[in-house]
């Protein structure tokens, strides 16, 4: 039985984690972090947890870890968890981070999209990249994985098969997403107050969000080539998924059924990702960690239809998945 | 052309009423004021008004409204508001107030149910409770009217028939409430957090919402006896619409036919309540100053459904129609 | 390994049975039925099930049925299900029947209510009524169990405890529900259609609604002479979940802290009630197979307040609870 | 007082147009048809017309429309519509077609799409297009107005000053949108079914939605050469509105000054359209006449987001400001 900590179980993939553990045959929850302020009964805390955790969240205490738990789920922030990870480390946690801190292989880049120096460089080079279905190899046994961004995982699942193949153009690729408002986190605010966000939908990050980086670095270690995304999110009034409309301009010429066949041969085998013969829905995987996928010729363009569930595939499934990946049981435990 | 000025325009009931005097044939608006840190053109400040109105919105300064304005829409907060409406009225104008300040006409109420000492009993005196459907004749030519609460809105209008025909026991009315989430305001809130208040619904103000004395006032008047109401109201994940499920015991032995009856004869020159023959929807009224109003008797009950919009008939409208009332103009200026 | 046939598995309960069967440890899913145009692979029907299950669902062959499965989720609409239900029996299958065709112990009461002749009392006489927390040592090992309606597990909950001790006048229970609106079922219908629906609230069923005679039947069981309900449900705008907000006048003199101790008595060793120190909200619950309550005393009257999942503990869920106890498997599998 | 009729006023559409024309100081409403089991008093049809107008909608009859009507706003579905136009031309009435029968200039591009031959050729080359914003001037006293689509609209408008000035290639535009679900009309389906539609976002009409035309005529129109336009739309869990994210490849250097320079001198004098400093929301506009664009560059490509309401500037509130202009009133009446 794996003993698993959350650092930082107060926000949304804190408690999606707590979730999906309390479904997994071979994994238990044994210890919960949060701020001073947001501890207490996990119950009191999150009131859907009453009844069926019967834990305290508290303030992190690491050296009562280094007994108590086998992995760490790390939900802490951007800058701040670079800070605990080597903590972590240290205690003999292997650990599963949800920030950005070890995603981005180039300090600089880090820097100038986090507006921080980033104070970890030792740990950084070991991290790998938590893609299973790009880095499954490389994530076995590992004691520090980089979980993706959420928007990444989608996008990156849509046109890795092409990339790959080099089939696209890389300075042409377009990623146009929508997410639903969990994404947001866990803190109010003026755009995400429900009045202001019902019945809404808007743009945001305009050639600014942090997340195109993550896609062009991985894009480019796919491509063996520099890759250039123009990536544009957008929020709507929902809970959970994101929508992404993919376009790409192809190399050669290439038909819808080419494409499927593509897509079919590439993730054939992945638990997880599933080829459509239709446009896929965000509703369709709301709740799971699968990622829907459709592909198709049109007007001069590869267009690929990608939804993932931004708390579960693009946070905490997707690390559970690693968890799971890392410690050599099956995949998909707690993950059906 | 009735000159109107805007008090506490920052918030949701300010950007409603915006809304109506731009539609507002015999009405201009001339003054917004706010919090310094709200201010600004009010295209900035409520981008749905860009190239609608070209004003500012600025700091409150009553020694420029004398001369500006025929009017103050009083949007101010509860314990704010009797501050600043004295001086108001005393720069000249008439004043439809919003809050709860001249509402409660025993200031010993007032201060159990919002904790503050009334300051401005001599207004309070005066000032006429602007529900026109139970009190036009003393609304008209007022200076100070105390426009009634949302959820009193709804509630009354479905209980005034009965009430004043003696025909329910006034010590076992129960009303049961659903609004959407505007009612909370504009400030953002845990509990209204999109991710939060979607998909959800709760209820709140067990045993002490402030409308409660309010409504026991009002039905007290009508009833010409004591009125005990047990208020219930829950918030659900839409925008506006105030839906009350009201049931009460009678006293005599009546049935539905005869109840509608009643509430045509009394509603039946009522431009904005309409007695429906079969159960009213938030989405019938949502946007506009209507009341739609359905009551039956069932299992020994007369249950009586009633619905507004908690921004218009529940506070913006009812507001401007007021003011029509008070000067005299066609009741449904501005409100078709 | 309990193996599970689901009968009429195109709708939501079919589907919802179907992810929580996935999660259980000793039940696996053998079979699916619906009618000739639903059928087709789970995949297809459903896209959410897509490389999840690997089942067909097909025309209904109870021949198949008696070497293939131990129990049938029988989730037929009302008169249809009562056709069907003898047949599973006699072909040696456990039954567990959402439909209200076994709920009502009286034929006439049925039929006034359903419109339709009941055609299977022999099997009515047995069949209990399965509501765990009420009924759990007559469900164990019965062979058919009739699922309880949405709205009656929810108020049924709120008021037992109540009932039991005689605490409350049983001529004036009030249950003021709103319910998500998959309880509309998947056929489309003008009232559910989004743009209707969305940003809505309406009641239906006034006077009329079919669970009032099961909870009054249920609640006259407890409390050992006849009950009176006063049951008006309301449709909101989100998926999952019913809202009942109770209100009972006590017989004897009680206050809040004094109802909390019965509540918490009655409910201590109920892994799926828990009694809450605040008012609940639908999302507590939504997606888990839990009864939320808090009670307090308040105006004269006793107030309780229920939410649970009306897909799960409300329908597929507390079904699987049914056949956990049915087959003496610990109650909680697959509904962590 | 301009007399208007609404054909086919059963539908979202005709709703609209009967709320815009209850603010309309110069036109009234006379008339109202729709298919014979639509037909009835407005206010049971529509209670939210309920007290707002005592008109009933009944049958067409043209020949009561000769003396009866000035204007005819036909909301018939495309393929009907140019059965009627023709009679209402011949009854002397100007008519506002909000179908798509007399957009398409080239007749057979019509078959392709529509799949039926087009019957009305004759009044289809005097047809105007009513994007005031490009075709102020034609539309002038014109007999027949085609009311543009609700996608062409927004995307028209976000284009237009790029086209007309040369500034981007015309083979390479993609159009991403999504639209509320208000567009897919009044009649129920499975897809907009409010549990599957609710907490949902899909990609639909992939390669052959019948609004890419459209907008490839007028878009080449403009440019004075032909553009192929990729359009891409999709539908989310919201009643109103529609967001596109237009992407265009520059055909010189320019910055996101420029252009919005270039936004500000195209539409300085146009009352219904806002240039921003900033991405549009959805609720900026919904409920309104106007569409806000939001011009930027980056990665290489010029992004434009455009938002209107599909039910206002999409369809109704357009169709008006066609009216006010062929009738010569100031453009904004009704429209505020």
């Amino acid at each position: 039985m794996i003993r698993v900590a959350i650092i930082g179980a107060s926000g949304y993939t804190g408690a999606e984690s707590m979730n999906i553990i309390l479904r997994h045959s071979q994994a238990k929850l044994v210890y919960l972090s949060a701020l001073p302020e947001e501890c207490g009964d996990v119950g009191d805390v999150f009131p859907q947890f009453k009844g069926r955790y019967d834990l305290k969240i508290e303030p992190l205490d690491i050296n009562k870890l280094t007994d108590l738990a086998d992995v760490a789920l790390c939900c802490l922030p951007h800058k701040v968890s670079m800070e605990f990870v080597p903590k972590l480390l240290a205690a003999g946690l292997k650990v599963v981070d949800f920030s950005a801190d070890y995603r981005l292989k180039d300090p600089e880049i880090y820097q100038k999209f986090y507006s921080v120096k980033h104070t970890d460089t030792a740990n950084l080079k070991d991290a790998v990249y938590g893609l299973p279905e790009l880095f499954r190899k490389q994530i076995k046994g590992k004691n520090l994985i980089a979980n993706p961004g959420c928007f990444p995982t989608g996008a990156l699942l849509a046109i890795a098969p092409l990339l790959k193949e080099g089939l696209i153009e890389t300075d042409s690729i377009i990623v146009n997403s929508v997410t639903g408002t969990s994404g947001a986190g866990r803190n109010p605010s003026a755009k995400f107050h429900f009045p202001n966000m019902n019945e809404n939908l808007f743009a945001y990050g305009i050639g600014t969000h942090r997340h195109t980086p993550e896609m062009e670095q991985i894009a480019g270690e796919i491509a063996g080539e520099t890759v250039q995304i123009l990536f544009q999110p957008h929020a709507g009034p929902f809970d959970r998924g994101i929508f992404s409309t993919v376009y790409c301009r192809p190399k050669v010429k290439i038909n819808s059924e080419q494409l499927t066949a593509l897509f079919n041969d590439s993730y054939r085998s992945e638990p997880f990702v599933q080829v459509r013969k239709d446009a896929p829905a965000v509703k369709d995987i709301a709740g799971t960690n699968y990622c829907h996928i459709f592909v198709t010729y049109t007007k001069g363009r590869i267009v690929v239809f990608s939804v993932i569930d931004n708390l579960v595939k693009g946070a905490s499934g997707q690390a559970i998945q690693n968890m799971n990946i890392i410690f050599g049981l099956e995949e998909s435990l707690g993950l059906k």
